[in-house]
């Protein structure tokens, strides 16, 4: 068992994916007007890369856009004292409506948690691509 | 309701101050080597400021001194699409072992997930203490 100067064990980058495409919700860490900046996002892991549906026109959508963010998933058992967290850290581009990579992004199992399709006309919907180009994680573990 | 322009319902600080008492868990945001960063960490609601419990020399402790960081929490169902998440944004300082505030903040309520007291003797604590200065939250509710 590989393990960081905290106790907690160190994961693979393989058992980092199987993790990420575990569960549903993130949360993507960007830079709002130069203060650190956090919002849970729904995301699917597509191939190697992951997938994020925000609006357009939301904060979110305007800070992202061609810049380096950080994606967290967890999940804690306060109860028993284990979970996992992972990170991936990438460049991250905005795929908005009309661009010929949406129509793909579109068909994807990623459906908004806010409003439902077709609720609210106006509401426009708008991705963000993140290649997995970093990622670790670690598990915390009863320490033996 | 007060809502945003994405439908999540805004939370008034003291519904932020309430949900955040009621987890053990948040993600600290950060910066790291120039990179985004984001860390699990378990900490206290004291007062009106939060207490965060790391390792003396984690990379957290060495990243997070005297600077602008956020800490995240939330909890999501999935299943039902409901939950919440609120960020809190403050000018962090740590507590090394030795000063004063270190006693005080010793007998808070905040055991660490990793290795339990005596385990480890050579694993020291560092409390990270965040003013909270700047608070926002936002609710997922079935949209009406």
């Amino acid at each position: 068992m590989k393990a960081d100067s905290t106790g907690l064990r160190v994961l693979s980058r393989a058992e980092c994916l199987k993790l990420l495409a575990s569960v549903p919700i993130g949360r993507i860490v960007f830079t709002d007007r130069a203060l650190p900046a956090i919002q849970p996002v729904n995301y699917v892991l597509d191939g190697d890369r992951l997938v994020i549906r925000t609006t357009a026109g939301s904060k979110l959508a305007l800070a992202v856009r061609d810049t380096i963010v950080a994606l967290e998933s967890d999940v804690f058992d306060p109860a028993g004292r284990t979970g996992w967290s992972v990170t991936v850290i990438g460049h991250a581009h905005a795929v908005p409506e009309g661009r010929g990579e949406f129509s793909r992004l579109v068909r994807l199992p990623l459906a908004p948690w806010t409003y439902r399709n077709g609720e609210r006309p106006d509401v426009r919907d708008h991705y963000i691509v993140l290649p997995v180009e970093q990622v670790s994680g670690r598990r915390v573990e009863t320490y033996p």
